[in-house]
């Protein structure tokens, strides 16, 4: 019997202004591969009527969330709209081990955090909308608000768009299968990155005895 | 008119011990994707009778190759059974400048002298065989030779082996149709570099006007 080739699981970062079709991407992404799962945030605000405590969120108190961010609990945190979200370290740190792959669905501020604390497990994509109108289209869409609220959506937008070169592959989401493709190929060919792989060593010590 | 994002080519490498299964992977790679060609090589050694001028080699004397050398023409070269093998840098900056990739078919001394010249563009791949014995009935298959020079090719695959923590990724080639969806992923993740897009800002720019 040879020896078997494992490897840590990666962190799959997606970004993307809203209307390019992130969450779309992310959702097929997870419904196509058994292999990756989206990570679990820690939130302080209330549950919804809808939502699951574990499944959708770890919701805790300011006090208990407070005491996470002290013991350096969080790989990211942020406070949007005054309450408070971060991204556990533990059971990220699980999955990795076990060589399962999580998916973030975070912005680009989360996202440098991330890199400062997890150099090489760290895979992130940009998602960018086609063209300025199609942008424009899926805004006024979604938001079925003032032109007001659109203009202010599309700013926005531009800001969020303007990160694009903190990530290391850029995909422009023309057509929702073939953005998928890429995001599934980069996926595979990350899983066989060399500093990924466990036991290779072994293996290859096996292979040539 | 949004303005179009273009891309550098990159140079990949595939390398193995023989018996790994690098040449149906190199062939079937070609034959499957049209922007992907392999790097035509000059040699000191005389044409085959099968073969032609510019597909399979440079055909070039030695005094040639020589000056080759001293004009630093070639990303690499060796000698091998006494002739000279080089690859020419022109044909290769030409395609990465037009945005189409080549594939190499070099050893890990080849691998590391492009390393050396062509850091950003070098995509490199170890494939390795699924197993001792598997490498042993593939060597020998091949041979149709005596155990004496079986075991002389094992041991040059060995060394070869050894080679495998210099690559970016790493192949179990267990089987070939699964051993060439993953070099496909890789090539096309690879392809959606950010450093290898050209003109996203000027993408960017008119997507947020």
């Amino acid at each position: 019997m040879s020896s078997e080739i494992k490897r840590r699981g990666l962190m799959l970062v997606l970004s993307s202004p809203s209307g390019a079709g992130k969450t779309t991407l992310s959702r097929l992404l997870l419904e196509s591969d058994p292999g990756i799962a989206l990570s679990v945030s820690a939130t302080t605000r209330a549950m919804r009527a809808n939502e699951v405590e574990g499944r959708d969120y770890f919701f805790v108190t300011p006090d208990e969330f407070e005491s996470w961010v002290r013991q350096d609990a969080f790989l990211e945190h942020a406070v949007v709209f005054e309450n408070r979200y971060g991204t556990p370290k533990g059971p990220v740190e699980d999955a990795l081990v076990s060589g399962r792959d999580v998916l973030f669905d975070i912005d680009w501020q989360g996202t440098q955090q991330l890199k400062e604390r997890a150099r090489e497990d760290l895979v992130s994509i940009f998602i960018l909308p086609p063209s300025h109108g199609e942008l424009e289209r899926r805004l006024k869409e979604r938001a079925q608000d003032s032109d007001d609220i659109v203009a202010k959506r599309m700013a926005k937008a531009a800001s969020e768009i303007s990160h694009w070169p903190e990530y290391d592959y850029v995909i422009v989401n023309r057509d929702i299968a073939r953005a998928l493709a890429q995001v599934q190929a980069i996926l595979e060919a990350e899983r066989a990155r060399r500093q990924r792989l466990i036991g290779v060593g072994e293996f290859v010590a096996e292979l040539t005895r």
